[in-house]
């Protein structure tokens, strides 16, 4: 068990920092509503902190649990505060109706804040396509990844397995795009009839 | 049980004959090879004959089962052909190193189809995120859907349940864009180590 630092306090945050801490982790949140934060944390227990927003993480995995629109403005700010941290972006770059997205190949959103990065931070997309209130029910889920470096993409298949998801790479960082478009589907398959219950897996048949 | 017509002789073509004269299904094969074809219909049995390319199907259902490349040139071919019928497109419009699509959001392969059909043809994108051989095996899967006509999507979600596949709604036809990208992430699972005996599915959890 070790230190996860999330960078955020909303829906994604606490869902994540949750189930984390219910599995031994013990959680940094990092918002710039302190409060909020400060209220997260004391919910969450098993330890969790309150860190200062643009500060260097405590954790080695850095969750980024903020809006798309802001994220790079998020990563910006902390700049060389992430130096060889492996940050975890779990955004949906959503249009307005969730019916597409609002990046384009080769520039999802986890490559543009891989881009605002510092050299030694690595990038893995992951989480984006469950819902937050699927995730915090604690079952067990199939969690898709991917990003560029082997030991990050590691790092992050280790904490996925410790939160009983079941990690399945889809491959390089580039392939984030094709994971924003999962969060497009699963909205489509829980609008469709489906329902909101939904998560996306893929099994060996 | 009805007839089907499928408009090729390829590994897909056959994939899906088989699994539907499995099934109880009538084929019916239009492909230009048509010694392929009677070969295909020959070997499928359950009363499979080989159609005139180009002419009227025989099938209320006409699954379209040739590569995205020559898929509207085929559909142009048929023209007024096809006026009534449902067509499945099950392309994947994939770029060479099916790391990502040819096709754009607005613009994908099952709209492009669509837009080259006559205006009483309803298209629906389905089949397209299962690998040929894993529906070949015959065991039971999740299959995605998309279309803009209800009638038409009934009349293909019945045709997928006859196969024991689960048809899981996406939406209307913009969606088939997810649907497609869906088809290079499972690649990305299979080639990142989860094998290519995968297949994608939906689970409420």
């Amino acid at each position: 068990m070790s230190t996860i630092s999330i960078i955020g306090s909303g829906n994604m945050a606490t869902a994540i920092g949750t189930r984390a801490a219910n599995h031994g982790h013990t959680i940094e949140f990092m918002s710039r509503n302190t409060a909020k934060a400060q209220a997260l944390a004391d919910e969450i227990g098993n330890g969790a902190t309150v860190g200062t927003f643009g500060a260097k993480p405590s954790g080695d995995i850095v969750v980024l649990a903020v809006l798309y629109a802001g994220a790079v403005d998020v990563i910006t700010q902390y700049g060389e505060a992430l130096a060889g941290k492996t940050v975890v972006d779990i955004s949906n770059p959503f249009n307005a109706d969730a019916s597409g997205l609002v990046t384009t190949p080769g520039n999802s959103a986890a490559q543009q804040i891989a881009a605002a990065t510092p050299e030694s931070t690595h990038v893995v997309k992951a989480l984006n396509s469950i819902f937050g209130h699927v995730l915090a029910q604690g079952k067990p889920l199939d969690a898709f990844l991917a990003g560029d470096s082997a030991e990050a993409k590691a790092r992050v298949t280790a904490f996925l397995e410790s939160l009983d998801l079941r990690p399945l790479d889809a491959g390089g960082l580039a392939m984030a795009y094709a994971l924003e478009w999962a969060g497009i589907l699963l909205m489509g398959l829980a609008r469709s009839g489906g329902g909101f219950d939904l998560a996306l897996g893929a099994e060996a048949r």
